[in-house]
């Protein structure tokens, strides 16, 4: 078996877990650090690792343009040619060929679309998209799915979910790759009957995890937090469930509150990058003339290398001397930020407090993330 | 006293010294990175640690304008505010005023600027440069000179001069942090007879070091390496000698062969961020296509953090892609190239083969570098 997954206890929904991979065991509740072009920008694998993240994931569309997946094959895989050791999960691609390309149509063989760097007219189909997963050597990689946009009609949106049902066939048909397992994504918007429906086809090919896609995606959050205990109830309680593209803190706890176990986002690098940082009593905005003189750090109580070193003076000070030095030093926070509040769930999880852990939480936050 | 510094072996001209400050002790030969805004730009102080930087260069000009000396004295110095533990030098401002500012004015009682960054009218003067520098805490600071372009008329050159060692008397008269030291700074052109006038007034003050302004402004390589020998003949054998702004691996070892023993250049990481890197062999352009299918590192011999984890082919794919990863990860190979280069040249002074090291290597650099 590619991976073997067992949940060691559980909180209400809230599940505390065991994922073990080809590059080694990881805790689940987990959150993964986005490594779009092989890189999490600005970061170093050794940041990384002392940021607290333990699995990654990277964008199979991004790499498959640039630098290509054989390239990446034949300069030792993914986890050689970016330098991090951990295990990885790849997205199947689709989402990116369905927001960033130039213009994009989808049959039931493929998606056709155009690379947003040189304009080139590609072909995404299930088989590609398992095939440049299999040449970039993750350790999970997920089947091509359609993931319509929120507010699409419900003729559309039960056409997603039908052809993505029928690409997860094909994608379990034609994936080889021992040492890689295959997720499948259940669509179907906001339609919990439709949710349900393609929850069970898949369920019925037997997929060694799941993720839930079509969230984070122009939906409110008050659409996300009332679909999504029921949709979660739809997924098999021994594999993986994973959230794809959530997200903010609080949508993390109310999914975890759910019965979800793995997530991915770009706001801890991107917000690093943009002068905001996390912390336990809301986000900070480093560029404000308030931190000018301040010379605490970002959280007394962090113990990543950011807040044991820097202080809030100094990184105001790097953003507007526009160093590159402030987005690193914030990204890395942020990582570690969403890094410990991972383990802090999971150690509320075994003492079976995690919803009183969330509702603490979310009080801190509530005025201020 | 602010430093101690002995010359513990001599091979020829070329010295091997032990700089003790109040931040701990360095060897010499030594190439300190610069840290313009007090920051080496995209490296954290441990990164620097590890590529085997021991002391680093600020500039006053930059901090004074932001965030303010003020504001870094209240952060708790230079040190505590960048987060480096080891020896720092601060320049005089000087230089960049005469380079940056948006118009310059210099009278014998100060330099009168616009700021680059608001166009606001200052002031720098001798005492102003010393009070600036106090209160950044700088283990070794500079005296204000006046450096006049390469090319500038025989009056205008004595002229600076002798404004240079009036102002370094004025420094020397106002200076009273006694855990930091001032240097001075001989200026006098190309012109030997007023170098050694000048470097024989500022003897004459006793400073604790002395350094040589003046080179790296456009003068070429054949005029720096024509009158270095000489220059360095006039200063006190006993005091540590730092050559400003210098420069290129070849005329660094140039330089220690004429008993010079501090130097600083932006090239290491300014060259990393236009993915040129520093080999042993010569510079490589990583962003040329031959690199790109390219599994070895950098330097196979290299023990840089970069070099140990990434081949050319990802450094490659890191520039192509416009990751910050790219100019981070070369910025420490080349920081590490330097700070390696001056440990073999302070071996090879040390085995009293220096001549023969420094032959060998711009043999291998020459038609490359």
């Amino acid at each position: 078996m590619s991976i073997n997954f067992s949940v060691e206890q559980t909180d209400g929904s809230a599940r505390l877990g065991r994922l073990e991979t080809t590059h080694g065991v990881v805790e689940t509740p987990l959150f993964m650090p986005v490594g779009t072009q092989a890189t999490v920008k600005g970061l170093t694998p050794d940041q990384l690792h002392s940021a607290g993240a333990t699995m990654l994931l990277a964008n199979t569309y991004h790499l498959t343009l640039r630098p290509g997946e054989e390239l990446i094959a034949e300069l030792g895989g993914l986890h050689r040619f970016m330098g991090w050791d951990g295990p990885i999960l790849t997205d199947s691609g689709g989402y990116q060929v369905y927001s960033l390309a130039l213009s994009c149509r989808i049959t039931d063989q493929a998606a056709i679309f155009q690379s947003h760097i040189d304009g080139t007219l590609l072909e995404l189909s299930p088989e590609k998209a398992v095939s440049i997963q299999e040449s970039l050597g993750s350790d999970i990689a997920m089947c091509l799915d359609e993931c319509a946009p929120f507010g699409s009609s419900a003729g559309k949106m039960q056409d997603a979910a039908r052809r993505t049902i029928s690409w997860a066939e094909r994608s379990r048909a034609c994936h080889r790759r021992k040492d890689q397992a295959l997720f499948a994504i259940v669509q179907g918007g906001m339609d919990l009957d439709l949710r349900a429906s393609c929850a069970r086809a898949l369920a019925a090919l037997d997929f060694p995890g799941y993720a839930l896609g079509g969230f984070s995606v122009g939906e409110t959050t008050e659409h996300m937090r009332t679909i999504l205990p029921a949709v979660a109830e739809f997924l098999p309680a021994d594999r993986p469930r994973y959230l794809m593209g959530v997200g903010r803190p609080q949508d993390i706890l109310a999914a975890v509150a759910c019965g979800l176990d793995m997530f991915d986002c770009v706001l801890p690098t991107r917000n690093g990058r943009n002068a905001s940082a996390f912390t336990a009593n809301g986000s900070l905005r480093l560029r404000n003339a308030c931190h000018k003189r301040d010379s605490t750090p970002i959280e007394s109580d962090c113990q990543c290398y950011t807040c044991r070193h820097f202080s809030r003076g100094y990184l105001h000070h790097l953003f507007l001397a526009n160093e590159m030095l402030g987005p690193i030093l914030l990204s890395l926070h942020n990582v570690a930020f969403y890094c410990r509040l991972m383990e802090k769930v999971r150690q509320a999880i075994r003492e079976r407090r995690f919803a009183e852990f969330a509702s603490v939480s979310l009080a801190r936050w509530e005025t201020r993330l």
